[in-house]
């Protein structure tokens, strides 16, 4: 096989990286990062609202320009000229939902709407639309069960059409204005390919099965009937939006003339329909049956495949089970937990906003306590529960505290308490007969942090691999442009043999210490209790009012 | 009434403070301390056990001397001589026993005991005879259940004869060298009044009834059949030990030859019989009926009074209950909540090291918050719970953090944790009749911490009083002093004539606000669920075993 290059863009949080890969080998030839200059680091807030997190879709060109641009350099430098580049495959955050108007233009780069929040992309975290999830949820449990049963019982606040509604419930304007939505990852494609009409562009089935109640087993979207219980508006709106969405091997387009000369990449180039990152992030680390991959940042997504031929039942509390979503034909099951390198963030910079030095200080003391010995045990629902108990009205919880306990303690036990929460959805998976052969993990925590990934081998009692590439989002995005554009070729003929020949983990695999996992065992028997209790409404302890109760109180002060 | 003159000396937990008071008019004419010069703070630490507390009987009356010298010369430069005292009374930290020789010298300071720590007086805090405690507990519930009844239900590591026990256990040269155990605040009077023959102390009822399950309903002390099932040297020990106790109205003797000379006070001056510090501080801070004080300090006190002659009913859960204890005529009631200032120490120390700086941030931001609008809520028990639950193997919880919690929004929430507990408390001693009038707060926290009191106030929906005097403590023990040797002359015909006297609250009052008190309500009865499902076996939501089995956990590791 001669050597074939595909490029991969991911959109992240903060910046976008490109990286070219060489598709017969595996070898990553150059990647390189250019931040979002808007905002804070790429975020536009509102003082007035944690809960808002908006970005400025015109940073999205201009960054992705400039980080084309230096791994291009990077990779002429190498041999391999943006001539050579077959395929481009794209990934981005998601749920990120930007308002446009008929031509595709994202509202918020228009001169009308350049200072509105609510004109600007939705970025994944915003959590304004809590209130619009729980209406569309209780919709949904009253009128089509089916559309929550794919998505694990409940839609999330950081959803498609709950951030829609709640733009339409508080700003008329830009709602009107906004003839069409659309994802993130089917925004940058449509641009890259030229689309100048919104109609005409391919959106992915990876954002619109786990983000938008899409399912070919009901037709698509949420039906109209559905969508006008929740405004008038909204029913309306189903029209504009699409009928079909794709999977990544599906092509969104070729490259347009204008974007090949800013580019310095050949016209026509093909380009791969679009994914969430986190589904990019397990194929770039090599996903496949009996594989769960682990994306640990500050968040994380669990993702595995199903044989799509296969019957697979519902998993109740598991976020998303979409045909096609990750691999070609594959069930994509996507579940999380909705904070895990953000519970460490939270806890290193509330306790004593010393920095890097304290967070390493913690870390080396943590690492020298056993299971079990500190006597803590926590809860890790500082950010709600995103699985399987997708309930974002849950809480942190933290017992076993004396005079004596230290923050290092406290540091180890909540890393053990996402470890927990993680057994949880292993667990949960397995009782449906989804069979976990191998872990691979991915992300920054996976790259850094030692301490989790052993504290993780002891508690999920399995060996803990780290996929071998620290950029496998970009990876993914790389080999799904990659295999869109040469699909039937020699080498190309299954996305199986394209993640063989490409995809690897690190040698240093963390494998489980039997002793911390026999008392791991033990914990985890006391953490189910409590997440029973505080969880599980009519569990037999059912403390489940207490979390509510104190949320109220706060939300009515 | 001519001036007359009394002096106080209360042997705290760091350090000794003389006090001379003027009985008529109720001034503090002067007050001085003197640390105790060895270990930390006074304490003999074990760095092998966080759970050794233990002092150098020598330190006492070293420092006892040093304070009672500044406290005279400061006395006459205000015309008031050591010739003017006519009365000494004395009060210490308690359980704090000593093992002593035949002739009432501590073991602690023979040379040949210098050195071990177990001959050394085991300080009120020392927590090694957990073990020992469960045993008397179980024992008392199987033999004596009486003996219990007057405790609260469970026998404490704290007290008497858990720490004589625990001293059989791991040093049996230190226990067959102790002629007898004395506690300090039997000690010191003893001491004073150059008694030669332990069987010739008087021994106080306050000790004796809360520590050491002496009560008149049964003869004394525990019977010698009950102790010899603890260990047959415990039962030989009984004899050794004491018959009578008596209340604080008492006289333990006249102050020695020697003791005259070295502190240049008048030989044969009264010396009353001792009592506990924290009962001395409800003494100095008006005790009497309808009156419940708090002494507010690392842990707390909560001390009432109730007729003798009425009828009162074992309150379940509440520490000691004993005829005399606090005023002669009156029951002396005692509970409390075994950390409060404790729990804000060590979650200031521990979150950053940062000292009082950050204590007055925290205390500063933690005031700007409504009840209930952090989301957060605690529990008061990282050193167990005392009262009602009087259970050491409770531990501290905190329920509701988000990725936004902040310090000082958990420092608020420990400082509600412990008014909650403070509340449990009053509602049982009002659920078995003990009316609450009023409440009177002492000791450090009560005098510094505005912030602590308003809380209080607001959510134990009552006005909070502050007791005039610095040092209610040692005052009290100057009162008592002044009445035992003046009981019956004219203004010394009832204790609560001294009281009313000498006695005053300060002008300000915290007042509860009624809408932080209507949320507080709310929050109580979260608390009060948290509190039954893990402190209460078999309560509805039962997670009694949590934390049991947590600290098993931790044990065994």
């Amino acid at each position: 096989m001669s050597a074939k290059y595909a490029l991969g863009l991911d959109f992240g949080t903060n910046s976008i990286r490109a990286l070219v890969l060489d598709l017969s080998s595996g070898e990553e030839i150059a990647s390189e990062t250019a931040a979002y200059p808007s905002g804070a680091h790429g975020i536009l807030l509102d003082e007035s609202d944690p809960h808002l997190a908006r970005q400025h879709p015109g940073d999205y060109p201009r960054s992705m320009e400039r980080a084309l641009k230096k791994t291009l350099a990077a990779a002429r430098k190498r041999g391999v000229a943006g001539k050579n580049i077959c395929g481009v495959g794209i990934d981005a955050t998601g749920s990120t939902p930007l308002p446009v108007d008929r031509r595709a233009v994202p509202l918020g780069v228009q001169e009308r709407f350049r200072n509105n929040l609510n004109a600007q992309a939705w970025l994944w975290k915003d959590h304004t639309a809590a209130a619009e999830a729980r209406i569309i949820t209780e919709l949904a449990a009253e009128m089509r069960p089916r559309y929550l049963a794919k998505c694990g019982g409940a839609y999330s606040s950081e959803w498609f059409f709950s951030k829609i509604l709640h733009c339409r419930q508080v700003d008329r304007e830009v709602f009107q204005a906004a003839y069409s939505w659309m994802e993130l990852s089917d925004y940058i494609p449509a641009l890259l390919a030229g689309v100048k009409d919104v109609s005409h562009a391919k959106r992915n089935v990876c954002a619109a099965g786990h983000k938008a109640m899409y399912s070919e087993e009901w037709g698509g979207l949420p039906d109209r009937e559905f969508l006008t219980r929740l405004a008038p508006e909204m029913g309306e709106l189903r029209n504009r939006l699409y009928e079909k969405a794709l999977a990544s091997d599906q092509l969104a387009g070729y490259l347009s003339e204008e974007w090949a000369a800013k580019l310095d990449l050949p016209a026509g180039t093909p380009i791969a329909v679009g994914a969430i990152d986190a589904h990019s992030g397990a194929v770039g680390s090599g996903v496949g049956r009996g594989i769960l991959v682990k994306i640990l940042g500050t968040s994380t997504c669990d993702i595995m495949v199903f044989p799509a031929g296969e019957a697979l039942k519902d998993v109740p509390g598991v976020a998303g089970i979409v045909n096609g979503s990750v691999l070609p034909g594959y069930i994509g099951i996507e579940a999380g937990q909705s904070a895990v390198g953000d519970i460490f963030n939270w806890f290193v910079s509330r306790a004593a906003n010393r920095g890097e030095a304290y967070h390493a200080e913690l870390t080396e003391k943590a690492r020298r306590l056993k299971a079990g010995q500190s006597g803590l045990l926590a809860l890790d629902w500082n950010n709600g529960n995103r699985n399987i108990l997708t309930d974002p009205d849950l809480t942190g919880l933290l017992v076993g505290q004396t005079l004596l306990t230290t923050d290092y303690e406290i540091y180890r036990a909540l890393i053990e308490a996402t470890a927990f929460g993680a057994l949880r959805i292993i667990e949960r998976l397995e009782e449906y007969g989804i069979r976990i052969d191998k872990v691979i993990n991915c992300g920054g925590i996976a790259e850094k942090n030692g301490l989790v990934m052993q504290i993780y081998a002891d508690v999920l009692g399995r060996p803990m691999e780290i996929a071998h590439s620290a950029q496998t989002v970009a990876l993914g995005a790389a080999i799904m442009g990659g295999y869109a554009a040469l699909k039937g070729q020699e080498g190309f003929r299954r996305i199986e043999e394209v993640l063989a020949r490409v995809c690897r983990v690190k040698k240093k695999v963390f494998h489980p210490n039997e002793n911390e996992n026999r008392t791991y065992r033990q914990l985890y028997q006391i953490y189910r209790k409590l997440h029973d209790a505080f969880g599980v409404k009519g569990s037999r302890e059912d403390l489940y009012p207490v979390m509510k109760e104190l949320l109220e109180i706060k939300r009515e002060g």
